[in-house]
């Protein structure tokens, strides 16, 4: 998701300095006018602004706060904005070592999908002060088109956490319902319409399933795999915050029997399927 | 609910004769010119159409079947329309009775609220075939602006176990996502904004709940101890079909301790304040 | 179960006027001494205490409130003893009728295994007054070895439900932890040895398990699907009582799961390797 | 924990050099002839097997890996035994930091009570290959009286997490059937006696509960705190595995709820009293 972000970036404007161990996307961010640097420090140092979109909370937190990482070289009044999808408390780390050595920091995870990305129709969690997000609002702008303010630094990934757990135990419970409405005779189409004029309306089964699974594509947009750590952040995070979630248990724990099998690899939406697979019976899908 | 539907096919010329053992209601209904029936017998004879909308399947199987009902009573050539939520079963039974007299029969539950069926705009959930339909097709333009059809005479009781089944046990994850964004010390404005922004957007949380729960509104649209008799119709229609629902279970059992409570006259939109309660914490209000 | 129960009392001095619908029962019985009754009518008239065992609530209810059955033709001061495992309604509805006729009740229902029933070494849950107990106190103790008093007639159904419920979801938490453990490489002798000598020690993995799945026979004791329909009778208990089992949900839903599959006809123990299955690994089976 | 198993040891003639942070625990120690180390480094330095009994996992690493920690200090011929429950992954990497110098490592965690540790009649889950395990005997030989091989180094620690997954979880469990069976008219002491005659027997309920809750002690022997981190390992280990826990999912939740009120610091037997606070009845008790 970095490349096309940066894409953008490049393209209204920013003056970007890249840097990826895959030398491929470098070549495209440089064929668009982008400098490309030799190394993280070379790509931290003298900039105003510091992007991070990176994997997991190990790769921040090493690019950052690593021997010759962002922090070792960024300047005195610079901003970090780490844009990755990450464990809060990875982000509470970073936010203090930068709060230490006088760096603006901000969290802005991205809330859509690669697609949206491509167009500059990105949604962004951000946790920032005033003046943090002052700077950094132009290039949120250059990249999407929804820029949400959750709280202080940290709140923009405790904001991910929360909107992934909520659609990806929605994703189940619309697994479990169309699985269960299929066996007992009913049409897809008629599930998805008459659910779709009702309050039982929603983005994972109206919006997802039927251009994904529903369709019969699996592609993992979003593996379960990656769809189960998201899970695990959220259960991690009831477990610290001392509240119990016996519904999200139950999905963390269908996700983590996903994973056992082929599905780990399959797109998310394909819960559909493995839930139809446990019942006997075909997975529905649309008519052309 | 049966009251304003009844309103409207008068109001819009259809020649009633009602019968319900709320003198008051008839008597609403006589003013708009309805002619009011002595009985079951006496409302189910000489009619085109026989319209019932009982509270459950009991009731429905008693006044359909029972000694002097509807079938002892109905013409020849009627149609029996049946309007209640009621278990697919009790649909069967009744169904099987009209076919075994010749009656032609179709269930039409009902999939939207009272102030939808005061202006007219139900949504039906219709199992008939071609020729019963066609016959009760200007009762149901009259009553509602959605006309689902789901196939052969107890489909329209399966739609509807499958449409409630999948918004309750949304809500339930609704539930359990707020709480623990709430406890991570999200706003719920930012919850409700971000996650209606995303494919986590759904109508529990960003329908009902932003109007019900969260401006502090738990009194009874649908109570809890309603949710949980149709999540039990839907786990035991799982068991008929030799169905697992792991997130199914789980949020029954919620709604089935929720009941233990005094939230089980509340509406089922107070799951969030159960939620908040067993996690300790002030259930979020939206600012007025 | 039946046979071996009867044969007992027969062999152990009570005169017996049996019947059953499967005439080669009648005949082992006969073979001992029994008289072959005609019809339920004719085995409960003149007997000084009528025994039901049956396999379902509607069975006991035909039998006993029929129009030609126990309740019509019981002597005026005989004793009905009902030993069916069924919900504690129908016993309560069967308890009721007989105290309107003056006739004495109590129910009875079996806790242990045929191969007990054989040894006349059945354990008996009792719910009944003290005199009808006095009554029935030696046919309890021609049969069994472990007479519990549980409380008025239907306790003793009760109690069936409880024990049921809380062995058979302990057979499924044996499952998943043996399951992990395997996949973790721990043998499966160790861990019988280990946690049988600590209070992880059960009755189902160190009784059941080791001497059915554990050495490969999984043909059917008790069935996945009776214990599934045992399960239902504790959760509707549960739905009935307003209290919510959100671990006896799942384990519910788990039962719910294996009833899709060729584990529906299994035994119960199989549960393990239903859980090994879904984890894709090998069952784990004692060394000879 | 650890100062009644270096009471036994010292008391049959090991030679002990002891250090604690806590001062009168040495205090104690010294008091039976052994003799106070001045630092972990001094305790390490000339003993022929080093044991460790630490609370968690990060106290192991960082007194085992740490400066001038046990591996810094150690002997070339000596044996590293860490008897304390941890992380498996813990585990693991202790023991190869110990290969990579040559140190015999065994994992030996407890797996009884302070009250068996004392009469020297603990249990241990051993984790060693032979020539390290015939080392340490001697000493468990001193301490306990049951002996588990579990495999090679690493598989103490794993059969540790197995144990109390499953005692932990059929805790729950009985809490769910007592509380139903209480709700539905049973006296504990039948519930106690009936149950302990059947499979449904277990060493949760017939030994933990009997002697504890239903006594009403809740005093902490292992509180809901320390209970819900040993099914969080137990869940990590699961989600590495890629199994899915329904039952285990739905246990852990229950726990996770426990924890965010009064219960997390009662002890886990308290469960009972959890479940009927939320069912909305007083917790049996035995009579005296």
């Amino acid at each position: 998701m970095g490349l096309p972000m940066s894409s953008n970036l490049q393209r209204k404007g920013f003056d970007l300095n890249v840097f990826d161990l895959d030398a491929g996307r470098m070549d495209q961010l440089a064929a668009l006018g982008a400098r490309k640097a030799a190394s993280i420090a070379d790509a931290a140092r003298g900039a105003d602004v510091v992007v991070t979109m990176l994997p997991a909370t190990p790769h921040v937190e090493a690019v950052v706060l690593g021997a010759d990482g962002v922090l070792a070289n960024i300047d005195a009044g610079a901003v970090l904005m780490d844009m990755s999808t990450i464990d809060a408390n990875g982000t509470d780390r970073v936010a203090r070592a930068c709060a230490e050595r006088g760096i603006a920091f901000t969290d802005c995870p991205v809330g859509r999908l690669v697609l949206h990305a491509e167009r500059g129709e990105s949604l962004f969690m951000v946790g920032a002060d005033d003046p943090t997000f002052d700077r950094v609002k132009p290039l949120l702008d250059a990249m999407g088109t929804a820029i949400h303010r959750c709280g202080a630094p940290g709140m923009g990934s405790r904001m991910k956490v929360i909107n992934n757990f909520l659609l990806l135990t929605v994703a189940e419970v619309c697994a479990e319902a169309i699985a269960l409405g299929t066996k007992l005779g009913l049409d897809i189409e008629t599930m998805r319409d008459v659910t779709g004029a009702t309050t039982a309306q929603n983005g994972q089964l109206h919006t997802l399933m039927v251009n994904k699974v529903l369709k019969g594509d699996v592609t993992p947009g979003f593996t379960i795999d990656l769809a189960f750590k998201d899970m695990s952040l959220a259960m991690t995070a009831a477990a610290e915050q001392r509240i119990g979630l016996p519904v999200g248990a139950a999905a963390h724990a269908v996700f983590g029997g996903a994973r056992a099998t082929d599905f780990a690899t399959k797109d998310y939406s394909a819960l559909l399927d493995f839930a139809c697979e446990r019942a006997g019976i075909a997975p529905p899908r649309l008519k052309a």
